[in-house]
């Protein structure tokens, strides 16, 4: 087989993992043996990641000890707001703006001199990178709004504190806990682009700070994390043009476009993290009496499933179609929909991290050389 | 094989490449065709990064234009000087400040809506960055030491404009030949884990900024780049110990220590670059009369190779064991060293990255899933 390109490498095992399993035929997520409807129904984020990151589920004490070191250590130091402030000024991106961040962070980690194949100091690490992550979104999007950032509280959930910080006001349960939720749902997934960006950057024993930063990039990719803001504005256009939502996708489809938030390279049903948040999508535009963005969500999908022939070419919905009118129905900014994947799946990138490290062999694959291999010199007057 | 674990991706094929090829039974590696022999005695970094990004040798007229556009896009802005004041400040590790630096330029892209697929704006990023990071690394450099910044020079070669910001002297000859011929030497190698860590996030179609950023990330670790400081490290331990070099050496491996610059997955003969590498140490020696770092490189590499088995365990000198000593002769600091490898393979990075995107395909690879599959759900307060 070397001989063979394995591009994207698809099919091709890099590593033993206790973390995620994925059923693509039976549509089945599970962490460590829990099945995530389990874990969206019954856990708080927190306690997957320390379920991702220890192994085993808390204990009550436990839980309030992790919690309470997490939400510790939420706060982001000067030089990084005044970072944030300047990357605002110049309209960066958020994806960009996190990236270089979580970047900016390592000067002032507590244990610059950690070894890296100690995995309790990589835990320690990817534990504060993942408490501040959402202080840096929360500060970076009222910066762009040219409002006052709001520090964090220790005294709130993971979620609702992000969302305290984002809005400057206390979020009501629906809001903490549909958020929570998505962080659950969103927290791992194999050995997607982004878990394997960071993966094989600590291969080299780079630090934890390195190895996510190379996450937040793989994730902020078109192909990657972009989909669940491509969908909302797809269903914002579909909305603002006033037509039928199935007249606009089949005009869409002749049209050649891309409908996104459909298929998945590991799933050949309905993504189960889809399927849950429908029914939160749902909930949600029942509590509020706006029901249009679920309803033309869920127009779409049946006529795509059932008419369109996307069965019979293996494209179901995916975790990005109901997640971002989910995360509207919140009043979050769209362009901060891919930032919130990141503040959750970084949970997936430092335990896959962690299981690089206590295993390691660097990533060094090999490309089949196509081009020439005696090329004649000719000094650069006579060319 | 899928069922295999490809741990570290030992041997396995991921992409189709023209850019280099390296055979490490003839010990011979060449770019697009030339041998690094004759790149490194013939052409210029610059020359070297036109060959690997457009795919030719230019013309006289076309390597004058193309230096020029690069030469006026070294300058950084204030937002980058202002945040490498602050990393100088906390300590941090210089090629922790080049990522985040590098991940920052990307707020200052005059193309910040490019299409990641369309090859001329990568090129024009890459060209970018390439241009911006050594003014990065001479800037940090004089900051840690509490001197004043010096600005790029357009009327200076890549290597030349570095020596001249890091010092605020134009170099002589010698230094600038030195310096440009290693970055010639460690501009592309392959698919090495720095290089398949830009690729890795590029496939997502995020932009350059976020790929090479992911490739500094994964040089710094010590498995990378980190090793050429290592092993200068060693020689200057090995000379504080006013010990005989080859007993240093044999006290050394019977406490068990590994000797770094030694050893290379994809060569089993001496690394074509350490032996140009080690005629370049040896003339500056000469050159200076401070023959020492020359001498105790060689004679630790004659006793391991010839007398302690080394070659039968397929050990031979790698591009660290001599490169240390060559930037060190240049009065370059130790802990710079890795930053300047990245200052030159950055140069493979963007031409990995445009193979990449010209010919897509997301990485996603498959981890073996070895946890449960079934866990009971245990209420946290019955754990």
């Amino acid at each position: 087989m070397s001989g063979d390109v394995q591009k994207g490498l698809e099919g091709v095992v890099v590593a033993e993992s206790n973390l995620s399993y994925i059923d693509g035929d039976e549509g089945r997520l599970i962490y460590r043996g829990h099945d995530i409807e389990t874990l969206a129904a019954e856990a708080t984020y927190e306690e997957v990641l320390y379920l991702l990151w220890y192994g085993s589920l808390p204990t009550a004490e436990e839980l309030s000890s992790f919690s309470d070191t997490m939400a510790a250590e939420r706060d982001i130091d000067d030089r990084v707001r005044s970072a944030l402030a300047d990357l605002a000024a110049a309209d960066e991106a958020p994806m960009a703006a996190l990236r270089t961040a979580v970047s900016m962070l390592s000067a002032s980690d507590p244990e610059p001199d950690a070894d890296p194949v100690e995995p309790a100091s990589t835990l320690r690490k990817g534990r504060r990178i993942t408490a501040k992550i959402p202080t840096i979104l929360a500060t970076y999007q009222r910066l762009r709004d040219g409002e006052e950032p709001v520090g964090p509280r220790e005294d709130l959930s993971h979620a609702g504190n992000f969302l305290y910080m984002l809005t400057g006001a206390e979020p009501d349960d629906v809001a903490e806990e549909t958020l929570d939720m998505a962080l659950i749902l969103h927290a791992d997934h194999g050995l997607n682009a982004s878990t394997f960006a960071s993966m094989v950057v600590a291969s080299t024993l780079a630090d934890t700070y390195a190895s996510v930063t190379a996450g937040v990039g793989a994730l902020s990719g078109s192909l990657h994390g972009g989909a669940n803001q491509d969908v909302m504005e797809t269903l914002i256009e579909v909305d603002e043009s006033a037509k039928d939502p199935i007249q606009w996708v089949k005009d869409a489809i002749d049209d050649g476009r891309k409908i996104p938030g459909f298929g998945h390279r590991v799933y050949n049903v309905k993504d189960p993290r889809a399927v849950i948040l429908e029914e939160k999508s749902r909930q949600l535009g029942g509590a509020s009496g706006e029901r249009k963005w679920y309803d033309h969500a869920n127009t779409i999908e049946a006529y795509l499933v059932d008419d369109a022939g996307f069965t019979e070419k293996g494209l179901a919905p995916n975790v990005d179609f109901y997640s971002g009118t989910v995360y509207y129905q919140l009043g979050i900014p769209v362009d901060m929909f891919t930032p919130i994947f990141a503040m959750s799946r970084v949970g997936g990138w430092v335990a896959h991290v962690l299981e690089q490290v206590e295993d390691n062999r660097i990533f060094r694959p090999r490309a089949k050389y196509t081009g020439e291999t005696e090329a004649e010199w000719t000094p650069i007057e006579e060319r």
